[in-house]
């Protein structure tokens, strides 16, 4: 689709522009609703010293400012590059509507990033996984769960 | 180990805490280096209106932002529950020496937290996930990449 093309460009310039600026990688990302572009972002992860800063990440907490909401209803996110882990997982809690994306996290690997990487670590099991994971203390954790369930005045997400 | 469930113990405590003042879900985390909580966190989801604002990348945010850096070496992180898989990315991404978890996310699916969910939505094809995904403009994204392998002064990470 043409508007599809449109709003991505706007995501492959955010991605240069971020980068020519040391801001951080090659990536860039615009968060769309009713036609409008209500949160953009590119890569500030050195620039930020904030692992977290990928494009969707930071498009997404600009449109939910916007929002005023921490769902993202009715929402199209448009990204440079196929959302990696974090960034798919971000998108999964805010619910938009649809993603469109343009390189894949195969092409991201060739530009010796770790998509394709943490793709695999996060399918293997925990015992497998190349940074050690250890489970205590479940039963204390459990209690605040137990008390979360049975909290009357929530806010569910 | 000891020190293990004495730093969970305040992963565990953040995630009362932040449930009870109404910041977000029952979880909470630490990030521990060299013996010393350099960053903390708990749930913060609905009272910022900010999807990402889960307790481990709030710790880890806050940890880089303490050793000015955007890489936890040398770091452990502590979470009252298994890591989401945006979490799970994130830690990735920043890259401590070690992950101890409490609640798993059969735990968290148990008070109807998506984590389970989104863990199975990450490990099947674009093509069969609930929140569709298309591509487009791949090629144009791809300049962005071409510029970032040939730039000569760029921040890896």
């Amino acid at each position: 689709m043409i508007d599809d093309q449109i709003f991505m460009a706007q995501a492959i310039a955010l991605s240069v522009s971020g980068m020519e600026n040391n801001e951080g990688g090659p990536f860039g990302a615009v968060v769309v609703k009713d036609g409008v572009v209500i949160g953009i972002g590119n890569n500030k992860v050195t620039s930020t010293n904030d692992p977290t800063a990928h494009a969707e990440v930071v498009a997404i907490r600009e449109a939910c400012k916007h929002l005023n909401s921490f769902q993202l209803d009715g929402c199209v996110l448009y990204t440079s590059c196929e959302p990696c882990p974090m960034c798919l997982g971000a998108i999964y809690w805010a619910r938009p509507d649809k993603i469109v994306y343009a390189c894949t996290r195969d092409d991201a690997a060739a530009i010796d990033f770790d998509d394709a990487f943490i793709y695999e670590e996060i399918q293997t099991t925990i015992n497998s996984r190349k940074i050690p994971m250890c489970q205590v203390s479940r039963n204390d954790a459990l209690v605040a769960f137990k008390k979360w369930a049975e909290k009357t005045n929530k806010t569910r997400y």
